[in-house]
């Protein structure tokens, strides 16, 4: 007979409840997105359902209607009733015996969570540490996938090392991106904000298109180019951003302090910006 | 409230069952293993094992007692009661909120399924066709992890080009390894096995090893030197090995059909090899 253990319980197979069935458990065979709303209004989901469906293609993954998952996205918003709402959502490949190649008649599952998004304005005006660690990711970084475990190693690295977030930095020795944010640099002197151009190595991420134009609003020159981590150190302003906290300014890079080790002028300003972005829209 | 919602389905998130929390959904966050046994043994569990607790050390899963995980697998295979079993076991970082950064408290979670193994004879005999895929796994294929998507997404291309499994080819142009097997070429002028040597951008397999020392009984020198696709379709046998299937002739590497389209001579005795190591161990 075939057999399921989960933990130290013995069952019949036939008996496992669905989840423990899902390919994203085997492979990660998934994608996902978060959407964060300020105030009760949803930011740029449009844009994040948007790579969602992308990502959806990408893995191949077909025949999901995106005005249906917008639906599920409103409706369980609704249900959670915050005004300030952290929203993850991912749809697997489906449910099925474990086997790389998929059944025919596999069909996705979906799965979403919405909780309170608590600011964190501590984090936001002292800064915080970045760590970096090589980036172990796999070669599609471009899809938001569920193989994450890079991250997550390089994220327990980082908090090893008092950091709040881990800088990749890929074989050719120059920064991808944070293991869960995007990853923005300040040259003062030039006027220019400085991040790595848009590839398979990094995330789309809607907030880092965002904070581009934001900082071509407040006066900075925007360049895609990758950074060496000596390169970074050696900016006046660093930041991250993510979708849950925007933009949070790094002020520790490795040993280096950054700027006078506060946050600095200008990433002060994108913030300010952002904020009066995302009430206002 | 927090909420959550199963395909179309709301409910409050602290309603949420078990498995739907567990890293290894979100993150892929866990490492495993497949055994199988030969009637009624179980083989190379040790090794498996040893290779599992490796695994769980490289990814920071600390305090799983190994033997435990064996005293679990003895169980399941014998609650299953097959002579040739198939046994898959994983274990997560556990379950929590979804956050990178692991919760103090989290406890492994560890799954297996027991099923019937059933041998692919007219594979052996016959043959399959391979077809090559760039390799965009992660950068620590060392380790043994619910990271596959790239494996997955590899299998499903193969498929569509009539082929059983993938040939991972790694940016440097050669070949890494299968998308779930060790890849071998046999140079019959040479008498020679030839294979990638071990190092961060293969699994060290099990049934690797094993191969490598019945070629080595059988006669052939074993050779550890990547090859380029072009130099493993000029071969004179191809073969992938797998703990499931142990050694399965290749008979056609993309457009190139190997030796005289079916399996070698050289492969045939490796099988042969392998099948009285088996049932005599």
């Amino acid at each position: 007979m075939d057999i399921a253990m989960i933990d130290d319980q013995i069952l019949p197979m036939a008996e496992l409840a669905g989840p423990y069935l899902d390919r994203g458990l085997y492979f990660g065979d998934g994608v996902y997105e978060v959407v964060r709303s300020y105030d009760g209004r949803l930011f740029a989901l449009d844009e994040h359902l948007a790579r969602f469906d992308r990502s959806l293609q990408q893995i191949q993954i077909a025949g999901v209607d995106i005005e249906s998952v917008q639906q599920k996205v409103l409706s369980a918003v609704d249900a959670g009733g915050y005004a300030n709402a952290k929203v993850y959502f991912h749809m697997t490949r489906g449910s099925g015996p474990r086997d790389h190649l998929p059944a025919r008649d596999t069909t996705p599952n979906f799965l979403m969570t919405v909780s309170e998004l608590k600011d964190d304005p501590k984090a936001k005006e002292k800064g915080i540490a970045v760590s970096t660690h090589p980036d172990w990711r796999w070669k599609r970084c471009d899809i938001k996938s569920l193989n994450l475990l890079a991250n997550v190693l390089a994220r327990i690295e980082a908090k090893k090392k008092g950091a709040s977030e881990a800088i990749l930095v890929g074989d050719d020795g120059v920064i991808t991106e944070g293991a869960a944010s995007a990853f923005f640099a300040i040259d003062g002197k030039e006027k220019t904000l400085l991040t790595r151009p848009l590839g398979k190595e990094i995330l789309p991420s809607i907030t880092r298109a965002r904070v581009m134009q934001m900082a071509r609003n407040a006066g900075l020159s925007v360049v895609e180019r990758a950074l060496t981590p000596q390169q970074a150190a050696e900016c006046d302003e660093l930041f991250i951003a993510v979708t849950t906290q925007d933009i949070v300014p790094v002020v520790r890079f490795d040993a280096a302090a950054i700027g006078n080790g506060q946050c600095g002028e200008w990433t002060s300003r994108l913030i300010a910006e952002f904020a009066a972005f995302v009430r206002m829209k």
